[in-house]
């Protein structure tokens, strides 16, 4: 079964879910400068659930980059992802709205431990019918940034219970830990070979 | 007539729908785990609609992807499947919003039932021009599956006078059926042959 | 310049204009019949807009096969069209909202005869770049029909002051005058050849 | 790394930015001719942000047309691009809903010139990677256009102390100045050479 619609559906419902956070940047009535006090926190969600659905596009997009083939078991896999990725805007909402406080900052870290355990799910899926596909073991790894990632997240839901701003710097942290060492390792592909399009 | 677009409208409609059902889910405005009590059922409707959603886009998948061609009947009859697809947002939402109460859940499966029905017409219709398609055939089948759960549906809409939960469990029993078998079926093609992207 | 994107940007925003027109049927906060009664105008407002989209969908699909390269020209003369086509859902809600009074059913008429229009500028762009090429020619002919709709339009919009439902008869007469012939110009194509994917 | 799936999510988020614009011109509760009035400014503010997303998306696509390949930083500067231009919306809405009173003509002034320079920062990223590739120098040229954009855009947002009708007439002018000259280079390639799809 080619790969094509797959990426092509995941795309669309990514591009969707990046897009349509921004509705919950609620238009103030006013044209004052204090009426955009209270969209902070709202826009410092957004910025870093945009990231996040940055991050799994980019990660999605070099996985299924090294894909041959798929199958039913890998659609379900790849709808599951789908699926706790749609709750981030709802969870980003909540969290802006309140401030931060402890339970939307709780429900913004499961949903992303969720999706985190989901992208495992649809990457062993995938090597298990690509035995012998040395690339996509290369792309995929001993992913020890996704075991490191959900290690991580557990410990933010459990330290909000000390402080709020601790869990969202350990959010802060995932998301800088995986956009850098992606530019890492893209120097050491492009040093290999220049992939045409 | 080439299918490439025909699968890009519709990938691009469903994952519009499968992404605004999101939006139902309205942001509590306290940070309180009572808050998110209203939602549960919500939650459960976006789901289970969400599963729906889910089987058609790897039904039409499957079916498109033995297609050859398509003419201006299939373009009609894939429209009118996407539009009984697009009412299950609000179908949906009505449903979570009044607790499973007997008129959403009847006008649920009433949708369901029709998006049923504008598969089965679609199916038909690439049958009709693709005789001597044994790929086809084999992809739709005898489309049993697609009978039993109309037959299910009606009785599920009937029964909702005796108790809705009856109603629920079938929508439930629908969605399982199409889920299992899809897999036992994928790995028979498996088996056989590797499609190669 | 190849037409890929235009086909792949056009049918995102044409995706995404059909499904969210469907955010207007607002959801009842009862659950009981009458409170579906006051969705009737706006649900009937929205399958006539529904199929005005499937429309220009199919005749955009059709008319771009025939075409071999796009210019500048051409991605704002199509970037014109999707502008009026973008300005269907609001016209439907207000037309639905306000039971097809006069006011909303001519604004309606406008945006469906500026959306005729800006279809006829995009189609001669396509074929100032294409002359000798037949095929092209053929795809939108001599476009009597698309002169036809705007005469009609235009009637429509003066007649809505005799009667509004003399305008909705109209509107409705263009929708079933472009899903006839449609389908007998195909079985002319199918009869002559069979195109593959 | 092909550039394929990089421009199918940006054609996606692109198509979703300037489609939900439209969700902000709010359906009127009557029918009445002064009930449209209050759109007046929002609907300004739509069509401006349109023509703006629509050269946004030409320039988009002239520059990935001539790209060979593309990498992680694309990716990211791409990502960055996104960003700002999802904020659009927003900007747009707050401008009409005030009526171009200061702040808001400022932000989106703002939003603008931020995007500018993501664009910017885009289309360095892709020359460094393609160094020897004549065609993208050409699509990207001395980028004339862009800096003198940046240039107006600050200009615009320190005139609006004067008055905020002058910045207007400065983002008009700039969408002006964009529209034009791509039509002159167009008819200059066309002479040239006719690409094919």
């Amino acid at each position: 079964m080619g790969k094509g619609r797959l990426e092509a559906f995941s795309d669309g419902v990514m591009a969707i879910i990046i897009t349509i956070m921004v509705l919950e940047l609620k238009v103030p009535h006013e044209a004052e400068l204090h009426s955009l006090q209270p969209l902070i926190p709202v826009f410092i969600s957004y910025l870093l659930s945009f990231i996040y659905l940055a991050i799994y596009w980019n990660n999605h997009h070099h996985m299924m980059h090294a894909v041959k083939h798929v199958n039913g078991k890998v659609l379900w896999a790849n709808m599951h992802l789908l699926f706790w990725l749609s709750l981030i805007p709802i969870a980003t909402a909540w969290m802006g709205e309140n401030h931060f406080s402890r339970l939307p900052v709780i429900l913004y870290g499961f949903i992303l431990l969720m999706a985190g355990v989901a992208y495992y799910i649809l990457s062993q899926t995938l090597i298990r019918i690509h035995s012998g596909n040395k690339e996509l073991a290369t792309a995929i790894g001993s992913d020890r940034k996704g075991k490191l990632s959900v290690v991580i997240l557990v410990l933010a839901i459990i330290l909000s219970f000390v402080h709020t701003w601790i869990s969202m710097a350990l959010y802060v942290l995932i998301a800088i830990m995986w956009f850098i060492p992606d530019r890492r390792i893209e120097r050491k592909l492009e040093n290999g070979q220049t992939l045409e399009s």
